[in-house]
This record gives structure tokens, C-alpha cells and sequence, in this order.
């Protein structure tokens, strides 16, 4: 550099300036954000305790990025959110990324926000009402002007295992298992929630619930028993539901086992491409 | 302070002068250093990796104390370690805080070594030896020159549950457990680590193993339903192996069954002073 | 036993029947059941993704606890909050107390609510308005029909080292810091949480916050070389604004600074009674 | 299916039966096996506590894999270990491997160990010795009889804030920070952990250090000020020595900085593949 320009630099801002190695960096942002998030469906609202990661990219000839823009972005839509209705996180994020693109520069953005929905269910027999809790991930990433999302649900159930159920002659080992269910896709594409945590629960030998009294307690054990599962069908029926969604993009199953018989667990994940 | 009184705290070093709240810390030192360690038993030698907590208290006439001279301590102990022969986890912790008292003053010295046991078990039908993994957490006290030691054992078994063996006529749900087994007691107390995780397995429906062959798998599913417990029980016949060993200190047993029929977990807690 | 004995107890359900070891149990229940809250204070709602424990304990001649009834209480009682109005946790937690009493016989119950609380902070030179979180745990506990409460409360903030500042002639290292606050006390004391977090913000060389411009940064950064402080500082400073809050019961204080120059931490403890 | 090859199925075991959902599993077996490991270098032995997953790829025509035969594949290579002599985990790896194909047909087997390396230090200026801790995780993978590697090590440094120590004239905030390292190579290039740490280490502001006396607290600050880096500048700086180590496969650097301003953290990650 030139004396000129060595002088031109110091004027910048620290962040404006040529770095030393000049690389593209493809992610850089905060992660684990805590906020307070409300969203508004057909006049009922809901309130989530969320944490967020916002990501963008940097172009080589810049030394940092000013990462206040970023919290700025959020906290003003999620602020704002008290006053708008947003009926999804998918739009929440796209609103973040809009916003984020009057602030800062970027080619390719990215927030995540992981929270907890809980959603009614009835117990097996005596049909009472229990809250149940699922961790949920909404993903929505803006590349060249365009939106893609990632939803990524967990829900917890059992497996029985077929093969002792055998050779034990109606005995088995059963034990608490997790189901965690990703898919990528354009943002357009509608996959409700809601759909994918029911595909994950009905992939169990049984799904769990909050409170059992003696009689559902009881149908679920005779529910695990008729549905004897390794962690592979599990992994295997998750995908074949989710492939009835009948989306373009691309799904990731995780099946996990915490084996009673075992310290370890068993694991079984597939992974494809619907195009 | 008067002008005199002033200048000869400068002169001392930042730790050694009066604190603005003149109270006395109970606690204050390292958490979370990690470290290899290894103990020489008859001709065995035996490694481990260890996460360490050192701390002891302050008077209320000092800032601070002088934090490296706790590592230096760990380090001196821990690399004769290689040229002395020490047997057990407790006298490592007991030199660790003698040579600590000639670095640095205190009258309650605490240290906590956290780490893995393997230990070998034989599966139960085809008899094959398996090495199993069991979260251990010892520590050693040092009040006014009298020694004292905390052993902790976690070990990994399973419950399976007596009400719905009964409800659902010799069908049953099963889950992962675990019991966690704390001790306090003076130091010459003779318990052997080794007999602390021996009562734990023992509490269990069954115990669980590494590896299992099919007819072993059909063996612990036998034993399961042949020991329906509840979590009350679990720690119940803990608790009575451990009064069994006959020392004079206090006992935690803390069971928890991770429920396959539900999301959350159930625990039983057992305390008792023995004197 | 007779046989008639044998015969009666086999009419009872499993969990009424005597068990083989006959001890009381302390604590048994459920933990890490997670539920959504409400409460009402002046008109305002606020909402909570919370993580609940509930324990009772059993007398030695009761083989188990009915464990649903925990569940139906806190599910009725946050149900109803719905159409009730509770202004705290501890009027929550006293309220599940009392329901669990009518459902389930107990002399000691003790029910613990995780969760996060979001306060509003200014920042120190923009005077811009963010939403801080902080980690709470709400305990009450109901013994011999009389109520307590144990309050915690976790605030991250930083440390300046007041030794290498001297040292190194103006120049420090700083890091992340935490305080973990909890206190024990009879219900009626009037401790409230938002005070419990000011105590420990006030406690560190400067307090943290989400969103910070560039003179609010340089604001933090003046105010932590200003206020150096070792982790014996913040404890005893948190100690003894908490002594000023004048109430009858005891408090443990936990400071942890995630140190920049090692990889463990260094940690600092205080824990008196007020009588 | 006809009664004949329904039949026929039945005298399978219930693993080689034919699936109801006919999908090809990705990866299917373990994970969470805890074990110890020795190995041997230039008549050094090593330990290790470590932590493993073993997973194969599963036809579409089989309902289960024999897990078992994951287990037994490193039991035996570890306690075969005792005797023979491995120098390295990529050999470890290899090894469990190829035993597991004489046990159980696959097309893809990959197997992942994590475990706690410790390397000696000197601190910068009394040059005393220290260990220091580092995570890694060693993967092999098997593809159609072609052996590749996973390596990736983490590192604690920390990061000085360039942009606040212009604004507020020679102070600036300071916060423990971690460098995540992966590459992914054929199995035959040489890549030293030893080196992967080194390039991580040399990326902050400056290295941490186990033990520091009074000088070396001083000559890390001092390098540290020296050394000014956003987190962008710690991910570039790391991956221009990776560039440097000329392999060809894939390089994942992954810069977090928990910031000692914020409750957030920064992140700043780049990927490459060199071809």
C-alpha cells in the first residue's frame, strides 16, 4: 500500500478496512441470542423463549462486520412483532433478513432459532388433555435474493426391541428413544410444524405423554408391545411419512435408542434428496 | 487508613492487601482444570483423565489469594505422580493439599477430582468380559488439619416398572436408569470405590453391559422381570447395601429412571447421617 | 406376614403396598417436566417456557408415590392460571403445593420452576432500551405446613484483573464472568427477583448487554478499567448487598470467571445464615 | 409374499428379515461407547478416555444390523491393543474397520473417536512446563474400500477487540475464545494433530497456559494487546496455515469468541475444499 492509502484506511471504520488475509468468510455473526418471540395465528397468540443465531457472509476485502447491525435487526422486528402479527417463524427470520439488508451488505444470510412448542395431545384412554413439549430449530437462509428454510423438530418416544421380543417369548427390553427430523427446502414450500413432530410421533413403537393415569398408562405398554421397532424401522417410517409430504429438498432422519440393556445408544439417521 | 497505612498496602502485592468488604470467602480457587493422572495399585498401573476443583478459603483481611500456587500444587503432585507410586485417588488429593499448605495459607482446603472407572464385568450368559464406564468424583477435605473424603459413583442400570407388570398382565414399560451414590466420611474410613458401583448395579431391575450377545440380551430381559422396581426401590435397596457397609459419615442416593412413557423423568432421594 | 396379611396387601394398588426395605424416602417425584406460565402483575401478562421438578417425600410403609398426581396438579393449577391471576412463582408454586395435598398425602413438598425472565436494560451511553435474559430457579417448599422459598438468580458480567493491570501498567485481561445468587428464606420475606439480578449486575466490573454501538462499547470498557476486580470481589460485593436486603434465612453466592489467559475458571463462594 | 416365503423369513433371525419400509439406511449402530485406549509411539504409550460411535450403511432388504458385532469389533482391537502396538488413532481406526467386515457386510463404515489430548507447553516467560488439554475427534471412514480421515481438534485462546481499543485509546475488551479445526482427507496424508493444535494456538490474540506466574500473566497480556483480532481475523489467520498444511479434501474452521461485553457469543466460520 501506498502512504495514501495506508492513511485512506485509518480513516475507516476498524471493520471497513483490507484485512491481512484476504479470504472470504462465509459465516460470521452471533449465536445463542436469547429473546422473548410472540406469534399471532388466526388471533390466538403464543409466546416462545427462543435463542438465535444470525450469520452473514464477508467479502475478502473487509476486515469485520458490525455485528450491532445484527442484534439491531432482530431486536427491531421481534419489538415490532408486539405491534405487527407474524404468523411463523419462517416469516419472522424473513423479516430479520430484510431489515439486516438495509443495515449491512451480505450475499448470503442465515438465522436459526431454536424454542420450544408445546402442543395439546390426548392420553390413549382416558382422553385427557396434556401440553406436550417439542425442541424446535427454524432455519431461513437468504442466498442471492432468494429464501430457503430449514425446520428441524425433536419429539421424544419408545422402542421395543423385536428381537428380544423373540427370543424372550413376550418379554422385551424397551426404552425411552428421540426422533430428530430435518428438511431444507424453498421457502414456499408449506410443511406445517405441527406435521412433522405428528410424523416423528406416529414413528415410534408408542409416543409419551406428560401424565398417564393407570388405564392410558397401560395402553401405551400394549401399544409399545403390538409395535415392536428397531431404531432402523423407526428411522424408516419417519422416512416414509416424510417423503409423502411430497416437497423439493432435502430431509435428515436421526433415530436414537438410550438403550436399557445398554450404557451406549443406538443410532440410525438416513439422509436424501427429493427433487 | 491513615497516609503510612496506605502506601505499605501499594508495596504489597494486589492479593495480599485489605479487601473493600471485609467478609471471608468460604471457597475460591480453580474449577475445570483438566489433567492425566495415574495411580499404581500392586504392580498395576492405571490412567485417567480428570477434570479437577481446588479451592480453599480466604481471610477477610485479604483481596485475594495467589491462584497459580493451587495449579503449581496440582502439577508438582501430579508429575512426581510418574516417579512416586500412589494408590488411590485420595492420597493423590491429600498430597495435592499438603503441598499446598507450604504455598499458601488456609484452614479448609477442598479438592475434587472428576473422572472415568473402567471396570470388568462378565456378561450374563455367555460369560465374555466387557469393560465398563462409570462416572467417579472423589474429593478430599482438609478442616483444621483433619482429613475427610466425599466419593461419588454414578452407575447405568434399569428400572422396570412393578405397577404396570401387574396392570398390564406381565407385559411392562422399561427405561434407561441411574443411581447416583455419594459418601462423606472421615478419611480412614476403608471404601472401596469398586464396592460403592457394586451396590448401585445391584439396586437395579439389572445391570447393564457393552457388549451382549443374544442369549445374554435374553438373560438381562429374564432378570428385568424378575426385579420389577420403582425408583423408590431403587434407591431403597441402595441405601440398604450401603448402611450395610458400616461407616460412620452421611450417604446421598439419588435415583432417577429416565420413564419411556414420558418425557420427563422420575427420582428418589435417600439422605441419612450414620454415627 | 399371615396369609390374610399377604392377601389384604395384594387387594392394594403396587404403590400402597409395604415395601421390602423399610425406609423413608426424602425426596421422590418428577424432574425436568417442562410446561409454559403466566403470570398476571398489574394487568400485565408475562409468559414462561419453564422446566419443573416436584418432589414429596414417603413414609417407610408405602412401597411408591402415586407419581400422576404430581403431573394432574401442576397441569390444574397452570391451567387454571389461564382464567386465574397469579402475579409470581411463588404463589404458583404454593398453589401446586396445595392442590398436590388434597390428591397425595406428604409432610415435606418441594417444588422447583426453571426458567428464563427478560428484564429491560439501558444501554450506558446511546441509552438505548434491550431486553436482557437471565436464568432464574424459583423453589418453594411446604414443610410441616409451613412455606418457604429458595430464590436463584444468574447474571453474566466480566472481570478486569486488578492484578496484570497493575502489572502490566494499564493494560488487563478481562472475561466473561457469571454470579449464581440464591437464597433461602420464609416465604413472607419480600425478596423480589429483579433486585436478586441488580445485586449481582452491580457485583462485576461491568455488566453485559445485548445490543451495544460503538460509545456504548467504549463506555463498557472504560467502566471495567475502572472497577478491576478479582472473583473474590464480586462475591464479597454481591455478599454484602444482599446482607442489606435485611432478611431473615441464608444465601450462597457462586462467582465464576471463564478466565481469558487459562482454560479452567476461577471460582469464588460465600454462604452465611441471617438469623 | 407367499406362505413359503413368509416361512422362510420366519427362520431368520429377525435382523436379516426383509423391512416393511424397503429404504437403505445411511448410518446405522452405536454411539456413546466409552472405552480406553493406548497407544504406542516410538516406545511411548499414551491413554486415553475416550468416547466412540461406530456406524455402517444397511441394505434396503434388511430390517436390522447385528450391533453386537460393532461392539465386539472394538473390544477386540482395543484389548488387542494391550499387545500389539498402534500409533495412531487413524490405525485404531483401520483396524476396528476391517474387523468389523469379517463380522458384518457393509459398504460404508465410518467410525468417530473422541477423546482429550494433552501436549506440553512452555509458559512464555519463566518457561516453566505445563500440560494442556485439547478435544479431539478422530474419524476413519470406509467408502467402497477406500479409507479417509476426519480430524478435528479444539483449541482455547482468546481475542482482544481491535475496534475498542482504537475507541477507547489502549484498553479494549478481552474474552476467552475457541477455535474449532476439521479437515477431511484421504487417509494417506500426513497431517499431524500435533500441528492442527499449533496452527489453532497461533490464531488467537494469544495461546492460554495452565499455570502462569506473575511474568508470563504479564507477557500474555502484553501479547494479547500486541495482537488485536476480531474473530474474523482468528478464522482467517487459522485457515491461511491450514491452506499452507497443501492437502487435498476439505477444511471447516469454526472461530467463537464468548464475548466479555455481551451474553452472546461471536462466530465466524470458513470451509474450503483444495483440490
Amino acid at each position: 500500500m501506498t502512504e495514501t492509502q495506508e492513511l485512506r484506511q485509518q480513516e475507516l471504520a476498524t471493520q471497513d478496512r483490507l484485512p491481512k488475509v484476504k479470504e472470504v468468510i462465509d459465516r460470521v455473526g452471533i449465536s445463542g441470542l436469547r429473546t422473548g418471540l410472540k406469534l399471532s395465528n388466526a388471533g390466538n397468540d403464543s409466546h416462545f423463549t427462543a435463542e438465535i443465531d444470525l450469520f452473514i457472509d464477508l467479502s475478502e476485502d473487509r476486515k469485520g462486520i458490525h455485528m450491532s447491525r445484527l442484534v439491531e435487526s432482530i431486536n427491531e422486528v421481534v419489538s415490532r412483532g408486539s405491534r405487527q402479527t407474524k404468523a411463523s417463524f419462517e416469516e419472522l427470520g424473513m423479516d430479520i433478513l430484510d431489515e439486516l439488508k438495509k443495515k449491512h451488505r451480505y450475499s448470503k444470510g442465515e438465522i436459526t432459532i431454536r424454542t420450544t412448542l408445546f402442543l395439546s395431545r390426548h392420553t390413549p384412554v382416558t382422553n385427557r388433555l396434556t401440553d406436550e413439549p417439542y425442541d424446535i430449530c427454524i432455519g431461513v437462509i437468504s442466498r442471492n435474493d432468494k429464501f430457503f428454510k430449514k425446520m428441524r423438530v425433536k419429539a421424544i418416544g419408545n422402542t421395543l426391541c423385536p428381537h428380544s421380543l423373540e427370543t424372550t417369548h413376550g418379554k422385551a427390553h424397551v426404552q425411552r428413544a428421540e426422533l430428530d427430523l430435518q428438511i431444507e427446502a424453498p421457502i414456499k414450500e408449506k410443511i406445517p410444524l405441527e406435521e412433522l413432530i405428528a410424523i416423528c410421533e406416529n414413528s415410534f413403537s408408542s409416543p409419551t405423554y406428560t401424565v398417564l393415569k393407570t388405564p392410558d398408562e397401560a395402553g401405551v405398554v400394549e401399544e409399545m408391545f403390538r409395535n415392536p421397532k428397531f431404531v432402523e424401522d423407526v428411522a424408516r417410517d419417519c422416512f416414509r411419512q416424510a417423503r409423502n409430504l411430497k416437497f423439493k429438498g432435502c430431509v435428515k432422519i436421526r433415530a436414537t435408542s438410550y438403550e436399557s440393556i445398554h450404557k451406549h445408544n443406538a443410532v440410525s439417521e438416513i439422509e436424501r434428496v427429493f427433487e
